[in-house]
């Protein structure tokens, strides 16, 4: 299972500390540059207003297994946090489409650090990737803070 | 960017005409065996009531990149729709998570094929993982429904 790099985060993260723990509603613009080969892939992406980008954590270490994590003292596993650090470190960011120019995505919402390898782009949609229970607990709590 | 599997899907979807476009809302059982070697990484993992499971598409080509949908005659890109059929075929699950037994999740909401390598569990969290207005748009909708 060997990845191929589809394209690379133009980020103004430079390093891991600059990054937020996680981008979403952030306003910082990033720009995802598409490789060549692989610009036919982008057809009518720009019907998407959010995509699911998963990219490489390249700086991530593989060997850990469990970690502390900035919420909590108590080290959790690996797979039950958001950390980058675990055994295969593909990271996955939910960002808003803002524009595309040619073979560059810009998108807002993310916390990759510039040079990150992009491996895949989806579209998100909100009837297959969001439990339809958090979508009626998020009316529930609305309704209750009124 | 070598991957490793950290575990491997049991679905009782046998072969890909079997299995749903998509998971979500399905109450069909799957079990996904996380490998002796990866256990430490779950632990705590029984606090999240949503996992985003990564897997790998391993009878996806790899040499696609416009495709045919289920939902229209015009073909796609790829990386604007939800096919398999990628250069990187990494796929997700946003499932629910049932029970733990030892280093076996038993998951609801998959469309993963029997035998898919498991790449990688995270918990879901809907204040990181779903666009605000998103979330926002769900009550203006069921309102609207009332």
């Amino acid at each position: 299972m060997e990845l191929v790099p589809i394209g690379i985060f133009h980020s103004p993260y430079k390093t891991k500390d600059e990054a937020p723990h996680q981008g979403r509603g952030s306003e910082v613009v990033a720009y995802i540059e598409v490789f060549e080969k692989y610009i036919q892939g982008l057809k009518d992406i720009e019907e998407a207003k959010y995509l699911i980008i998963l990219y490489w954590a390249h700086q991530a270490k593989r060997d850990v297994l469990v970690t502390k994590t900035p919420f909590s003292d108590v080290p959790k596993g690996v797979f039950a946090c958001r950390s980058p650090n675990r055994p295969n470190p593909i990271l996955l960011d939910v960002a808003e489409l803002v524009d595309r120019k040619g073979n560059v995505l810009v998108v807002k919402g993310i916390d990759a650090i510039d040079s990150s390898p992009v491996l895949d782009i989806k579209p998100f949609y909100a009837e297959i990737d969001v439990p339809k229970e958090i979508l009626f607990s998020s009316v529930v709590r609305k309704e209750s803070e009124t």
